[in-house]
């Protein structure tokens, strides 16, 4: 397992904020190394003085098993055959995930966290410690998720596997990873394209894009250009640059097997387990996870009697994405969150 | 050009009624032949004694230029090269969809209509002769479409293209349809699923398939099976049985540059030539072409002073298919419409 940390523990480790990222982030959720052309994926939030304020809190991100920054995944290498795990390496699930950060966090010495907070696949993981430990965390903020994954989101994932399989260079898995970030993988790409249309919203996409067409001849060509056309492009083949085909498959399949209710009677039995106290942050014009699903979460423990519990709906059109690129909206709530001010 | 009629044409020819097919249509609207699986896609709602009424009104339904059941397409032979004009076909517009049928009407004397209906591109193709041919029809009843195709359906169809294209095996449109018939193409097929994004809200599938898991053994596997992912297979893999990729990518893009103002000053200066009695449909919950789309080609008509439109907006959860596949919610409406009641 591969992680970062910002900040500093004191003396009786109660200032550990853990920060779980979402399906195609990393450990590398602030700051900024010498090669890197943006710095962290989070690092309008975290930082000396900011909202989750490294002066203050010792800040952890661990990347996710199945991904691929550094963490075993599909591309690890299988010890019994010395060559890559590829499909079969196993389906794995969010619990997985928070259930293997736990365990490095006790190798760390770490046993108890000031907060977590995470936003989309890391709301989930955020949600998943709240209900599987919950004497872990004091505070639990899970932004831009849901309880139980929907149906429309299974088929948007299921929109991106199926793009991925349809380029035989994926070629089951055994592709060469230096190779296709050399020579592209465009069902890849396509794939991520795919995602975009959850992570902004359609009002977010006419904000951002409207209709303009950027041919520079005004003609209309078959393949494209408009600006939203070009947006998708450019983020489709840059994505096959920095992440794995094996990962979507299986963080997406994590993600859609997610159910914060699974192995218990009914969800309402999951949420009773909670003892942190849980703020959920919703965005208002969020069309992959929707505010409601959210809000559900409340309204049950509400009628559980709970009173350490919040919904939150952040005003903003822009869509999921939010929660990565709108952080002024939240920021001062999650610094207010963390001082106990609400 | 292809084409299907129903009913009989009355003396004066002032029974006519055009119906316009959306993006995966055909001329086939209504009826059985023998070896049909399925009836025409509107059955449920033109026939004898039903909304659209054949024993009072003769029906005509175009194929569209661009598409691939008989009319002129990218897979049509080119008589200059004796070879399918595949990606040297030209860019077309709905604008030409229409001008063509009306070529085509005038061929068959026709000269006027009584109403033109069509939903989705079919709607798109009901607007338009209603603001170039403003004295052909009397009635025009645009469904689920808009005045200018938007960017989060520009993005949609972005999707689709893309993972047409990712599968080599569309060859750069030189692929033998029978071969990809026989062989499946899974490009293709990943195209189709990205198109039920649209067809079926977030709402209409959580309706529809739940979190519902089809695998036998109850064990989660890499690849599927919730239902939805199953829906989205079948229907995608059957797609490649029956429509033809280049068509997709001629049909999309016609569909993207779609703006009724095109080629006038202003949305208002086009939508001000409109002389039809003018009943735009919309379904609520159609998250493909929204009902505010609808609505403000209405708001600005009866800004202009006019009285001849209506927006009217038919409760559905189900999404943009709805036109297709919810008849029963609008036929009488139509058929009140037709017989001049609303």
């Amino acid at each position: 397992m591969v992680y970062e940390t910002y900040g500093e523990p004191n003396e009786d480790k109660s200032n550990v904020i853990v920060v779980c990222h979402a399906f195609s982030g990393s450990h590398h959720a602030a700051g900024r190394y010498d090669d890197d052309k943006k710095p962290g994926w989070w690092d309008a939030l975290i930082g000396d003085g900011k909202a989750v304020d490294t002066t203050k809190y010792y800040v952890i991100c661990v990347n996710v098993i199945g991904s691929c920054y550094g963490t075993t995944g599909p591309k690890s290498e299988n010890p019994k055959t010395g060559r890559a795990y590829g499909l079969k390496f196993p389906v794995i699930t969010i619990r997985d995930m928070v259930r293997a950060q736990k365990t490095l966090f006790a190798r760390l010495g770490i046993f108890k966290a000031k907060a977590i907070i995470g936003g989309s696949m890391g709301g989930m993981q955020a949600l998943s410690f709240a209900v599987e430990y919950p004497d872990f965390a004091k505070i639990v903020i899970p932004m831009a998720a849901t309880h139980a994954t929907s149906p429309w989101v299974i088929a948007l994932n299921k929109v991106a596997q199926s793009a991925l399989l349809a380029d035989p260079a994926f070629d089951n898995g055994n592709y060469d990873i230096e190779e296709i970030r050399q020579n592209g993988l465009p069902g890849l790409s396509a794939a991520r394209m795919a995602g975009y249309l959850g992570y902004i919203s359609p009002g977010g996409m006419s904000g951002k894009f409207g209709r303009n067409y950027v041919a520079n001849d005004g003609l209309f060509e078959l393949f494209g250009q408009f600006e939203v056309e070009r947006y998708l492009d450019y983020n489709g083949n840059n994505f096959v640059k920095w992440f794995d085909p094996l990962s979507l498959l299986y963080l997406t399949k994590a993600i859609n097997i997610f159910d914060i209710s699974y192995g218990y009677d009914t969800l309402e039995d999951a949420l009773a387990r909670i003892e942190s106290s849980l703020y959920l942050l919703s965005f208002k014009g969020d069309t992959m996870f929707f505010p409601s699903e959210m809000q559900n979460i409340a309204k049950i423990m509400q009628k559980q009697g709970r009173e350490n519990v919040s919904y939150i709906c952040i005003d903003s059109d822009y869509g999921h994405d939010a929660f990565l690129v709108e952080v002024e909206k939240f920021a001062d709530l999650v610094a207010d969150i963390l001082e106990g001010k609400v």
